[in-house]
């Protein structure tokens, strides 16, 4: 089939504020081909996103990412991988473009697989599913008090395994990183997984990040995340070498499958961290995984908004079954939580399945996002470059 | 003295072809405080680009570009340098910021060194300047007999160094390359300096590159630049050590100092080639100078466009007496020229100056601009988010 058209829904709270959570607005994209539809999600700045789409070209390798995906031919996974690296080539000086494409991939793959009638991880090679652990991704308190409650309110939902991470750990000193993660630790009990995001607060700093060590080493944090500006490889290295059983990890920054493959190999991570909505789509998620498991680091998805995204974001590892843990964003915003009709929910055991169904499995749930969306308007020289589409 | 004001002007050619020249268009930046004003030029999509300044917040870490710069104060080079790093923490995942940035943090130099009237390389911290041996930068003709013209053309005009690159070079067959590297080496003579850029075009293909390798040795040509992706580093490695008496050039992608160091380190480079209106502005590139000259690497800037952004490559290596060549915009299209009202013409020796006057030492030519600007505008929810002012 043909890729007819591709359309984005910028989506957003009615206030969006300063906190780290990332589900509070989504560019929703949708592409079209034949007589199906297939839904993607860029986990990225909606507005800069769309005009990278939509962009007057600058030259031959500065082209907008339109230039490569309308109108091309989508029969196979062969095409998707091609229409990539078409963007890869064609947009190759404009920075926004990796982010932009990986909604569109996304959508491609789930329009193939709806075409086709089989999921994604089937058409990326997978003959089974394992299910995963999700763990709860949630921000720490503003108190230690506040951590421990908002810890033992995800265990009481049935969380085996916390990530806390941001909202001031590693700013406000040793000693009440040290309380926040005693708190994280007294919430789980002693057999959950207890993650630590650091959020890249201490840039390149490696000591400042190994000062923090005797605490998490000391609450059998599993991983300390992202410490360090995403390419700060030396620095990931240096401290991987002094973090005792705790394992860095690291990846979500990453927007080509070259930016995770250095974050392994130059940076020493033990778990590689891909967001689907960040890196190009699935496929260049799914080759970070094949790479991870040839270097025995473990693959992760990361997710932090809706279960469109999740659904993307599990795909790629899904037939990994030494990958047992996934991220689920336990506390997104109502936003997230209305972009699908139907959600990936933990079953009795409390593991989350990728879904057995077409394609990515869940249905955009369109007539109810239509009051979180901001309509976007472009012109250029006075003739409208972008205007965006009802969603509902 | 406070940021006032950033303003962005897009300017472009009346028709923006698919050639690989980056001239066609020019993202120009104006940054005003106290009684004065600064200008820069990112090298970058410009719609993009002014989108990233613009957009709304997606959360705490995806903020505009605007809101770490409107209002700061700016009373020296590290008032830049502590911006540059709100920045990179506020619009950590905005991923067109760092294009952004670059062409504000010109500006911001620009600025600070007309208010305090001296020139930019002095605020870096350099006590003199060493002039710098210019090279054309060329597009490969249609046919070899076309490149042997231009380089005839150049040689003419007083280059005693050229680079060719693009336009089909390494697409068309070993053969075919080999004969528009020799009539590049017959235009030059035989002392001149060849260079070769090979634009990505190998991807990550160890192979193809060094297919070529002979030729290149044979007509001793001086680095062979980009062969591959960006951040192929470990394709670097592996041909560098197979190429020979012939260097690897490149960093151009780099859109941090992170990136520009791995293509040292890890990628096996000789020479390391930063855009100053991509890698985040001049700071930047210093460090990576500072870098490169404790690693025995060669600095070069990588400039295609107006002398603008020529001067501002300039600065960051402008007293390294080591660094004897530029690249230097040998065909730009009238855009290009148009930016300014003064030029960095070679001296009779064809040796190229930074300029020894406040700031980039530069004047744009807003006046003769009128013509080539493309007005923007941008509208979220109904409500006007952007609107370019005329720039004459």
């Amino acid at each position: 089939m043909r890729i007819e058209a591709v359309d984005f829904f910028y989506l957003a709270m009615p206030e969006v504020t300063l906190e780290a959570d990332g589900s509070q607005d989504a560019l929703l994209v949708r592409v079209a081909g034949g007589c199906f539809e297939g839904w993607g999600e860029c986990e990225a700045s909606p507005l800069v996103s769309i005009a990278a789409f939509v962009t007057p070209r600058s030259h031959g390798v500065c082209q907008p990412v339109s230039a490569s995906v309308l109108g091309e031919q989508l029969d196979g996974p062969a095409d998707i991988r091609r229409i990539a690296a078409l963007v890869e080539r064609n947009s190759m000086d404009l920075l926004q473009a990796a982010h932009t494409f990986s909604g569109v991939e996304m959508a491609l793959w789930d329009l193939l697989g709806r075409a086709r009638g089989v999921p994604v991880w089937q058409l990326l090679g997978y003959e089974r599913t394992y299910p995963k652990v999700p763990y709860a991704s949630l921000l720490f308190g503003a108190t230690a008090e506040e951590t421990l409650q908002a810890g033992r309110a995800a265990t009481a939902r049935g969380f085996r395994a916390i990530k806390f991470g941001w909202a001031g750990f590693g700013e406000n000193g040793v000693d009440s990183d040290a309380d926040h993660l005693h708190a994280a630790r007294e919430a789980l009990g002693p057999d959950g997984h207890l993650l630590v995001d650091a959020g890249q607060i201490w840039v390149e700093d490696v000591e400042a990040a190994a000062a923090r060590v005797p605490a998490l080493e000391a609450t059998r944090t599993t991983w300390l995340e992202e410490p360090f500006q995403a390419s700060a490889y030396e620095a990931y290295k240096a401290l991987s070498k002094r973090s005792g059983e705790v394992k860095l990890a690291g990846g979500e920054g990453a927007h080509n499958v070259h930016m995770a493959r250095h974050l392994i190999d130059f940076g020493g991570v033990g778990f590689v961290q891909i967001d689907c909505g960040r890196i190009g789509g699935i496929a260049p998620a799914k080759a970070v995984a094949d790479y991870a498991a040839g270097k025995g680091v473990t693959y992760v998805n990361h997710t932090f908004t809706s279960h469109l995204a999740l659904s993307a974001s599990l795909q790629p590892y899904a037939g990994v079954e030494a990958s047992r843990i996934c991220e689920y964003p336990a506390a997104p915003k109502q936003l997230a939580v209305d972009i699908t009709s139907t959600h990936l929910r933990p079953d009795a055991n409390g593991e989350v399945h990728v879904p057995d169904a077409p394609g990515l499995g869940l249905e955009v749930n369109r007539g109810a996002l239509g009051r979180y969306q901001r309509s976007v308007e472009i012109s250029v020289s006075g003739k409208p470059l972008y205007q965006s589409e009802a969603i509902a």
